[in-house]
């Protein structure tokens, strides 16, 4: 289906020939996010808060849908046009706009890359802490719509934590300065962190301003193995009792890493059936203490080894296993589901056997890593959607272990979102009362639905 | 006014004889907080939240006015009854419920004291960082709803940043849990952060959950002064740019220095026109070092005089001067009302200046302490409201500080909210479009605006 011709005049007018896309190739590049696909009928490509406006007053008074999108790296469909209509891309709009040493805050166009702001706040210094494992992709625009976590979120908390302001485009074309440049502020409703997080459901995030703090001085990093995911949950525990908050506390099962073992040939302990990819930062002279505290207890719990790294070099190395297990495991399958869950910290045992037993039930093939010191864990379903029985396994184990995460006090989305992925599980999770709540406030904000229409139903 | 005798019959039939207050005495114990007063209809003591629920649905049914209150601590008229109805106090429903170190979070009743909790997760060697002033008497529900700030908001961030999941009571009766005990959680909008700092126009709090983190092994403390506030800003940028983030930087100005020399003895160095308390937590072995640097920092920019704390004793020697300073400064007045800007840190310097020309322009007595590392500026005018002269002085005053701040692009609260004290200047501050958004969102909790009647009109 393609726009009205006059309606795609019309935005080809206020954006220009390079900002408005609809030939067959284009909209098949903007159709997919790394969950689902559905192409859309055009994308508009703006340059400015004033090009978005338009865009966005012009779609509202033609009930055109509107699908806000960063780079598609959503692992939940969350910006995928499932209603065709218009992809409103912030691509063009990646500036970094300012780094303010004095003012310890950044300001950014949306679609700066997250990985590009952190770049620009070190050069000074400053950090910009949230760091979701697509940061070096991500835009910051994308990062807000879905509150974006990270490996650094127990420590550090996530991307509302560092929200102070951003710039709102309403379905009615308002432009709306939400927040300010100011590092406390009780002013009305906390209108920015509502749109944090509402996944493109409210407005166009054009501008972001954000929070950074000291950049650390140093970081330590070790890889410990144990026995099973059970004592390294307990190590975990051990060290936040001993008053070291690790910046990185990444814990990986044993299929995760048996198919790094295989793939890479990097050797895995005997006996190894879980491990930790473990991380201090903060000033140079406390973390070498920290990091023998943290062997200590690695050793307490019969660790079957532990390497540490001294250079950058080997903290590469160290990483290695974490950041290629993922690249490892989609040679071994069709495709890789990366699902989302978070339970209270304690649970993390019990949440890894569920999704163990949950596997085995269904005859899935699943392997899990975890934030483990915010209890959040992805475990990744591996299956050949073309082939019916894997296809519906999968289904079956995703439908389970969505309903016994919530049973269990933890949430179907930690970090990626609900997008499509989701849509089923979050009223059972949040209750009718909230869901009333949410869909009203969709309203005040889209009175018309064209915000990332067919996510939410209203 | 009183309430209908067959509401209050039923009120009393839900809280019991001790739930439910209408004595005179009562109803005027009842009717302050540090800024305004008008005495409720009768005040209910609820012990759960079925009693809370039960006496939402009867008000809510009935369009009595419910005003929820904690220790009556705002210095903006937050909690007080200005159309008189029902106060729905929360000092009742004061317990710790549970402290978790391994799921890392406190569970408490709204009415807990905060300071209690802070010891509670201190003596599990975790901590609570929001440290407003109030503290050892205002409750953690009156904290949520204003979404209080403290002295260590740059470092630790305020309530919102640990706020994990509630209790909310809707004026229909219904409970509903909202957020959980992860750590962390994007499932749905962000609505106990939309509770957070609402003042009490959506929901009564009743539970909160929130996030604690390691308690810091030590702490130093220095008092170093200035020759004036500039000199002393300069500093707050010094030190952040070594990557040392304070945990306290007070500044006081020579009004302030001034007050407390004359009313405690505590000599004032010569030349001194501002002073910074300034403290850092962390690890014991790097605090030392980081203040050699501050101390360093300060003789660069010339200070007139250090004092260091060597133990315990001569730390409270050194906050004396600003803890007792507002106690100090009560006494040279009938009144000080104490205000609550927050700018750009940058900014703060200037903001300073524009208090003190605008307290000469309009004849105010105006003493100025400042959270200096997040910009938070509190101006206190010390005045007689009998006298007709000196109470227009402050109006003036209050109106031209305010419009200033936010021409300025600050903000009329950092942390103590909007309550009376600021309704008129919110609608300037965030314009048209915010305030119809925050009327919306009131309109879907609470249709009969039944809650907190008379703050935002709505």
């Amino acid at each position: 289906m393609a726009l009205p011709a006059s309606i795609a005049e019309q935005l080809r007018a206020i954006l220009g020939p390079e900002g408005f896309l609809d030939a067959p190739e284009d909209l098949r590049a903007f159709a997919y996010d790394l969950f689902a696909n559905h192409q859309p009928d055009a994308v508009a490509l703006p340059e400015s808060v004033e090009q978005v406006s338009a865009v966005m007053r012009l779609c509202n008074q033609n009930k055109i849908p509107v699908y806000p999108r960063g780079s598609g790296t959503s692992l939940a469909g969350s910006p995928v046009p499932v209603l065709g209509g218009l992809v409103l891309c912030s691509s063009r709009m990646n500036k970094v706009l300012e780094v303010s040493v004095t003012d310890r805050l950044a300001r950014v166009q949306s679609g700066c890359v997250t990985g590009d702001l952190q770049k620009a706040a070190a050069a000074q210094g400053l950090m910009y802490p949230p760091n979701p494992t697509s940061m070096l992709y991500s835009t910051i625009g994308g990062n807000v719509s879905t509150n974006a976590g990270g490996a650094s979120g127990a420590k550090y908390g996530v991307t509302r934590d560092y929200l102070l302001g951003l710039t709102a485009i309403l379905p009615n074309g308002d432009v709306v300065k939400m927040g300010n440049r100011c590092q406390k502020d009780v002013t009305g409703f906390d209108l920015p962190r509502l749109i944090c997080g509402s996944e493109g459901l409210l407005a166009f995030i054009a501008e972001v301003t954000v929070k950074l703090i000291p950049l650390p001085e140093g970081i330590r990093t070790a890889l410990a193995y144990f026995s099973d995911v059970t004592e390294a949950g307990s190590v975990v525990t051990d060290i936040v009792s001993h008053r070291i908050l690790p910046c990185t506390l990444e814990l990986m099962d044993r299929v995760f890493l048996n198919t790094v073992a295989e793939v890479y040939g990097v050797p895995c302990p005997e006996g190894a059936g879980a491990a930790l990819l473990i991380e201090v930062d903060g000033p140079d002279m406390v973390l070498d203490g920290q990091m023998e505290t943290i062997e200590r207890i690695c050793r307490e719990h019969r660790a079957v080894g532990i390497q540490l790294a001294r250079s950058e070099e080997e903290r590469d190395v160290l990483w290695k296993a974490r950041r290629g297990g993922t690249a490892a495991l989609v040679r071994k399958a069709d495709m890789l589901v990366t699902l989302d869950y978070a339970v209270p910290i304690s649970l993390l045992p019990r949440a890894l056997g569920m999704m163990e037993a949950l596997a085995a039930e269904h005859g899935c093939n699943v392997v899990t890593i975890a934030h483990a010191a915010d209890g959040n864990l992805h475990p990744m379903v591996l299956y050949s959607p073309s082939d019916p029985a894997q296809d519906a396994a999968f289904r079956a184990f995703a439908d389970a272990s969505a309903r016994a995460i919530v049973e269990l006090g933890g949430t179907v989305s930690g970090e990626h979102g609900i997008g499509l992925e989701k849509k089923e599980y979050m009223p059972l999770q949040l209750g009718d009362e909230q869901m009333r709540i949410m869909r009203g406030i969709c309203r005040l904000f889209d009175p018309y639905g064209i915000m990332n229409p067919g996510k939410l139903e209203r």
